[in-house]
C-alpha cells in the first residue's frame, strides 16, 4: 500500500497502476460499512484508492470538528488489510488554500433536511469531493446510501458538471439490533445507544406499513413519529430519488429519511424503496 | 470542421482525434482577438476544439445578455477558415438544467472590481468554464488577457481543483488606433468609439509614467482619471497578479485596469506589466 500525501504524491503512485480506478473516499474512523465500499472497489477495479481526509469546510461553526474521531493508527491497518493499492491522506494544506473558488450546493434541493439542518454542508462536501475526484480521477467512487441526501447531490454534480465518473451506491450496513453504522456512534453513550435504536425501528416501521399497503406518507410519518418520540427529531421525510418531497410512497422511487438527536449526538438514518 | 450540439456529440467527435487537445472557449461574435487565441490553439495542439455559448449565467438581470451579439453565419465561417476541427455549438439545454450545483468565485478576490461592479458574474463564467473543460478535456485552453479577472480566476479555480489543464493567456488584441478588440464594441455609436479611445489612451499614459521612473499607484490613477474624465468610470485598479491592490508598480508582477462605460456601453481594458 502506498501512502501519498499531496496531490502529486497520488498521481504520482498512479502513474505506476494501468487499468480501472475505484475510489473510497472516506473521513476516517472507518468501520464496516466503510470496509463494505472498499471491497466493492476492489472486486470491480483494477486499481483501489482509498482517501482519509476530515474535510473542514463541510462542518459547521459548533460542529464535531475538533472532535471527530481519528485513528489514524487503526485507519491504516484497515487500508492495508483491505488490499487497498493507495491510501491518500493529505492534510487541510495539501487540500485547501486562501479565499478559494468553491462548490455550492443547488437552491432548492441543497437546502432541504440535511441543508436545512446543515446550511452550507453540502457545499463543503461538494468542493472537496469535486477537488478528490479531480485529483484521483477514479473510474467508479463508492458511496453509502447512508447519507442518502449527499450520495443524491455529488450524482447531480456528476451530470451537471459532465464529469467522467461512474457513481455507485452502496447499502447501508447495519448493526445485529438495527443501528446504522456511523463513525459517529462512538459518542453515544450504552443508554444513548439504546435511544438511538429508535430511528432504525422507525424505518422497520415505516417499511412494514408499506408492505402492508399503506403507502399514504402523512400516515407513515405519524407512525415513525410516534415511535422516534421523545428524541429531539430534525426530519422525518418521504422523498423521491431526485429528493422532491411525495404524498404517496411509489416503490422504486422512494426514499424515507429520519435525523433526529440522540443526548448531543445527531444521527441520520434512511430506508430506500 | 465538425458540428456538436451536445455533450455527447462533442465526446464522439472528439473519439477520432488523437493528441492534445486546444481548447478556444467563445461567446461568439468572433473578432481578430479570438482569432489570434484559435491560431494559438492550432500551431499548439493537434486538435483544436472552440465553443460558442453565450453563457446566460454570467450576465446579471439587466445585463445585455439578450442583445448580445449573436452572428452564427459570420462565427461558423471564421471557424471553418480558420481550420478548427470541432465547433462545440451547444443550447442552453444542453448545458444547464434545473437547480443545478454551481461555482462560486473566492469570497474576497472574486468580488472587487468586475466581481464588485457584476456580482456573481465570475460564478456563472467559472461554472460554465468548469463545465466546458470537462466535456472538452483539453490539454490548453486559451484566454485573452483582456478579461485580466477573469483569467485570474480561471488560473485559480484550476489550481483550487487540481484541474488538468494549462491556462495559456493571450495578449491583447487592438485596432491600430489602440481600441482594444471586444465583441460589446459594435454598440458604440461613432462619436462613442472616439470617446471608447480615453481607456487605452489612459493605459498608455500610464504605462509612460511607469517607463519614466514614477512606480506610484496613487500618481498613475490620479493621471489615468484625468485622461479618462469626463467618462462614466467604474474603476482604476492597479493590483499584482494575485489581484491585489498595490501602492507601488512592480515590473513584472502589475496589472494596471480600467473599467468604463461610454454611453451606456460598458468596457474594460488593461495593461500588464
Amino acid at each position: 500500500m502506498i501512502i501519498a500525501r499531496s496531490a502529486q504524491e497520488l498521481k504520482d503512485a498512479l502513474e505506476t497502476k494501468t487499468g480501472s480506478v475505484g475510489f473510497v473516499p472516506t473521513m476516517g474512523a472507518l468501520h464496516i460499512g466503510h470496509r463494505t465500499l472498499i471491497d466493492a472497489a476492489r472486486k470491480g477495479n483494477d486499481t483501489v484508492v482509498v482517501s482519509i481526509f476530515v474535510n473542514p469546510t463541510q462542518f459547521l461553526p459548533g460542529e464535531d470538528l475538533s472532535k471527530y474521531p481519528r485513528r489514524e493508527e487503526a485507519d491504516f491497518k484497515i487500508c492495508s488489510l483491505s488490499g487497498i493499492d493507495i491510501l491518500f491522506y493529505p492534510d487541510v494544506n495539501a487540500m485547501y488554500g486562501d479565499d478559494e473558488v468553491r462548490i455550492t450546493a443547488p437552491d432548492v434541493r441543497g437546502f432541504i433536511l440535511e441543508g436545512a439542518s446543515r446550511p452550507g454542508h453540502f457545499d463543503g462536501v461538494l468542493t472537496v469531493v469535486m477537488k478528490l475526484f479531480n485529483i484521483v480521477r477514479p473510474t467508479r467512487a463508492y458511496f453509502g446510501k447512508k447519507d442518502a441526501q449527499q450520495l443524491a447531490m455529488i450524482i447531480q454534480m456528476v451530470n451537471n458538471f459532465f464529469m467522467d465518473v461512474e457513481i455507485v451506491p452502496m447499502e447501508t450496513v447495519r448493526e445485529s439490533d438495527g443501528l446504522a453504522l456511523s463513525s459517529r456512534n462512538v459518542y453515544l453513550s450504552p443508554s444513548e445507544r439504546q435511544e438511538a435504536l429508535k430511528l432504525s425501528a422507525a424505518l422497520k416501521s415505516a417499511t412494514k406499513m408499506v408492505m402492508q399497503g399503506n403507502l399514504s406518507s402523512s400516515d407513515i410519518k405519524t407512525n415513525m413519529e410516534s415511535i422516534l418520540s421523545p428524541l429531539d427529531v430534525e426530519y422525518v421525510a418521504i422523498v423521491n430519488r431526485a429528493f422532491e418531497s411525495i404524498e404517496k410512497v411509489v416503490l422504486g422511487n422512494t426514499i424515507i429519511l429520519v435525523a433526529a438527536r440522540v443526548g448531543t449526538t445527531r444521527l441520520i438514518d434512511n430506508v430506500w424503496m
